[in-house]
């Protein structure tokens, strides 16, 4: 068993702390007799780099200025303050929104937002302020996916401030909400972490006693990991160091879910604690396909045309990502998960996972 | 604290025997020197009502009947009754699968399914022999959403039997997967079933502490609920004798959403388990739009259209529907659940949700 020190009531402070620096900035600009204005790094595509080292999309050097004394930037500026406010009010009284309660909490204080696009903005820009992404200051996303395994945790949330569970306690998965993602890691004993595309092979594995018979903690997708799993997973193997191991559909989409949670996406250039540079992409391989004579499906139109713009990304470069792009091409198949069904349910677990894990470790 | 009878055991009892006695009477025309033949109700259009006092679909007196005898019958009856097996030893050895799973597995069989969408007939077919839906064979949704109150479970999957959990044990709400479906209520303090649409605001329900002053048990439908949630809300209601209120967005996609909770589908009239009829869609109606002054947008073609087909549809006769239905084609708005946060983030809770509760109860 390994103890693990605190980290997430430390953030929640800095966080308070940016904030609260951010809207004396402002006061003292306007008791020395300004307009207020605010400096923020550029996120238009043309100061959008792929860092190598850092292994993620970052900013460049190009900054964007917003003065209360330009009119044409007052707008922006005052949902900026009240972004800054709100959010403030938010973590202080550990609350929880979402984009779209924000767009409305708007109206409370008759603050304009003409569209919910126009209030995600907002929030981004005030991310890219903060250096920290929104989920740190309470605004969380609609979707819900689920971990599984021997992790115990410890709540930071009202209510619930230092109570612990372990998560195998629910053996339908324990729920990834705002009150997991701000949870402190106290004690596990797991060596590896498992990431799975969907629910019906995420049960699948707790059933077959994965996170015992392979020391490992599952995390369920659900498709595109919603931000706090992304989070999670990142948080497992930098606080934890455990290696991580993706398994997703093999097709294009399968692949990108797992390139996400690798090295994020474009749009959040701005952000550093997304990614996962060293978890791994396990499986389904196109080349899986041939090996484990797997049922497949022909690629479509639209799987064609997404692995020609996967070819073409510079995220893509190394293996597996070339090796597996070019066998796609090459046998114009696709297929799932479930296929290793095909072998009796649980041969996904007793043969496929223990000689892939075996292959990448 | 009310004790609670067991329940989901004897269910998988009844299950199980039910399939033993379909392989048997197979067996046994066998054995007298017939060609099996199978009867079961016809699932066509011509063969679905409406009916008033189970308040649900049913289907009508029609019968088809699959020989063995007959060329074009002996594919279907084949796979019907390796279906029959599959499931029988997925529920006997408490393993759990999904339709896309079952789809893959019969490959490991021989047994051939063009499609998926083939295996997913089978399927429903059997539901209809056995009258027990697929989550009692352990076929379950991928989908997975959420609970949360003061309700004591014990579950009967392995390796978890006998263990107790309460379901306040994890602030995000506890995962409604096939180990909570198919687990026994022990004890509660709740009076009532809260059930409602989306995640952000299941998470507000839980920080402001609607549970404990409400005496509530909340259920997070996620959008259109899935089955095994739907299953839940009726046990609930019928095993703990809980009244249901179903909050969603103003609009015909969320009356829906509550209509299905209450009635089921009609291609579910085989089935008798999946309905709540008692529930009550509690809000956000048309007449709140006007009534709390709610942000609302204008509805488009495709809401019209929708709205006009329920406006036909039976279940939709008496009032709430009638009434708001008319409201909604008179307003032509619509709002969603997060408006009340233009009153600020706990209107909702403090106001809104107290004064709809009085008036239903």
């Amino acid at each position: 068993m390994r103890e693990i020190s605190s980290s997430t009531r430390e953030r929640r402070k800095e966080v308070l702390l940016r904030l609260e620096n951010f809207g004396r900035e402002i006061y003292k600009q306007i008791e020395e007799g300004f307009f207020p204005k605010i400096i923020m790094p550029s996120r238009s595509t043309d100061n959008i780099f792929y860092d190598p080292s850092l292994r993620q999309y970052v900013l460049g050097n190009k900054r964007k200025r917003r003065s209360a004394g330009n009119i044409r930037h007052i707008r922006s500026v005052t949902q900026l303050v009240w972004m800054a406010y709100f959010v403030h009010e938010l973590t202080l009284n550990q609350k929880t929104s979402t984009l779209r309660d924000v767009f409305y909490s708007a109206q409370a204080y008759d603050v304009p937002f003409e569209s919910q696009d126009e209030s995600d903005n907002i929030i981004t820009d005030l991310e890219s302020i903060l250096g920290y992404a929104r989920e740190d200051f309470n605004v969380f996303p609609e979707e819900r996916s689920a971990v599984f395994g021997d992790l115990t945790i410890e709540y930071t949330v009202p209510n619930y401030e230092g109570r612990r569970l372990n998560l195998t306690s629910h053996p339908d998965g324990v729920m990834i909400g705002p009150a997991l993602t701000s949870a402190e890691f106290i004690e596990t004993s797991a060596d590896k972490v498992i990431a799975i595309e969907k629910g019906g092979l995420f049960t699948r594995f707790i059933e077959e006693r994965v996170h015992e018979r392979f020391n490992a903690i599952l995390v369920l997708l659900g498709g595109q990991a919603p931000r706090s799993t992304r989070y999670l997973i990142r948080r497992l193997n930098h606080e934890l160091g455990l290696p991580v191991y993706i398994f997703t559909d093999a097709d294009p989409w399968g692949m990108h879910i797992a390139m996400v949670i690798i090295s994020g996406s474009a749009n959040a250039a701005h952000l550093r604690d997304l990614t996962t540079p060293d978890a791994k992409w396990a499986g389904v391989w196109a080349s899986d396909i041939v090996k484990y004579k797997l049922p497949s499906e022909k690629l479509d139109d639209i799987d064609v045309k997404r692995l020609n713009e996967l070819a073409r990304d510079t995220r893509y470069k190394g293996d597996p990502w070339q090796r597996e792009l070019n066998m796609f091409m090459k046998i114009q198949r696709k297929c799932e998960l479930e296929a290793f069904s095909r072998y009796g349910l649980t041969h996904i677990v007793d043969k496929y996972l223990p000689e892939r894990l075996g292959e990448l470790e």
